[in-house]
């Protein structure tokens, strides 16, 4: 059996957004599983010097533009947030409390806080907001509320941001195939070809 | 009879040398004809306050890897060049003094002077050089050393430059289909989607 495939995202990545949505498909039409591993790109953007895509002079309204697009395409729901983009450190906290036990509900969470802030366009970054996204997944309240100010699971997410960058990832999102890096959402091509042949 | 797809490229762009690649072909095949425009790419990350890729921390790692990765994916010849990136504003120059008259041929002029640079890892920013390039493609030496000094083709690639910014260029490569714009190699799916349904 071979490793999991690595899939590195931030929750405020309108990129990361549209790959979730096709990852796992994609890996498990190959047999493989995929670890998901929610970071906090700010880290990495003070390494390379990025600034976030919404902020750039004319790269910016391309982005956009860009997004509508990719979600009007892949037929997924879409609505720019106002607050964008935000830290979402309650909801990648949360993440890494529920993965190690159930990593399945921990995907779904995920992908609930990514509908509700590109799909709804609704603000994601209090903690609240992510215990009323979590409670309809059966996650206890209070439970998760004192979870994401945890100490343990706040240096997680920091240690997982710390490998990542160790790892060479320095975007969102970023997939590891067997070592293998490949960066962005428009690389499923490459990383599905990669599968198929076991590098080429 | 549409308008002509408008392919802007930097000749110092390993994305755009593997896009250069496809876009006539892709076109061709729904018709379309391609102008293409070289243009200074250093002007747009003024703006866009980015840093050549291959000196970016960590991404520049992962871009050199990419770069041959996607070179052996598409069987195109690759050598990284040991001084990258350049100027490369005689290749630039000489592209605009020869398009108006000839555009099959400045593109043969850039073709050559891309496949020299990133198929031969031979430095392109020498005058001397874009000179040995041309001459096989039946273009006089002399003249085309004087058109690289001369400031009406120094000016139209400033021109060019700029015009391509105020069209909210700023990468390379960067497709603008019927006033859609598409940035980088990874895009050439999109550009063929659009133009199969007219937009979407």
């Amino acid at each position: 059996m071979s490793d999991p495939i690595r899939f590195y995202f931030d929750l405020s990545s309108p990129y990361g957004y549209f790959a979730v949505l096709k990852i796992d498909d994609l890996a498990s039409g190959f047999g493989r599983e995929v670890s998901w591993y929610p970071i906090m790109l700010g880290a990495a953007m003070k390494i390379t010097g990025s600034k976030p895509l919404a902020d750039i002079e004319i790269k910016g309204d391309y982005c956009r533009h860009d997004w509508e697009r990719l979600a009007r395409f892949m037929d997924v729901p879409w609505t720019m947030p106002e607050n964008f983009p935000i830290a979402t450190l309650a909801a990648s906290r949360a993440f890494y409390w529920l993965t190690d036990d159930d990593p399945a509900l921990a995907k779904r969470l995920a992908m609930a806080a990514y509908d509700t802030y590109f799909g709804q366009g609704r603000d994601i970054s209090d903690a609240e907001t992510i215990a009323d996204i979590a409670e309809p997944l059966g996650i206890e309240r209070d439970a998760l509320l004192a979870a994401v100010q945890d100490p343990v699971n706040k240096q997680r997410l920091k240690d997982e941001t710390q490998k990542a960058l160790d790892a060479g990832v320095f975007g969102s999102p970023f997939i590891i195939v067997d070592g293998e890096g490949f960066w962005g959402a428009d690389r499923l091509w490459m990383v599905k070809r990669w599968l198929k042949s076991g590098g080429w």
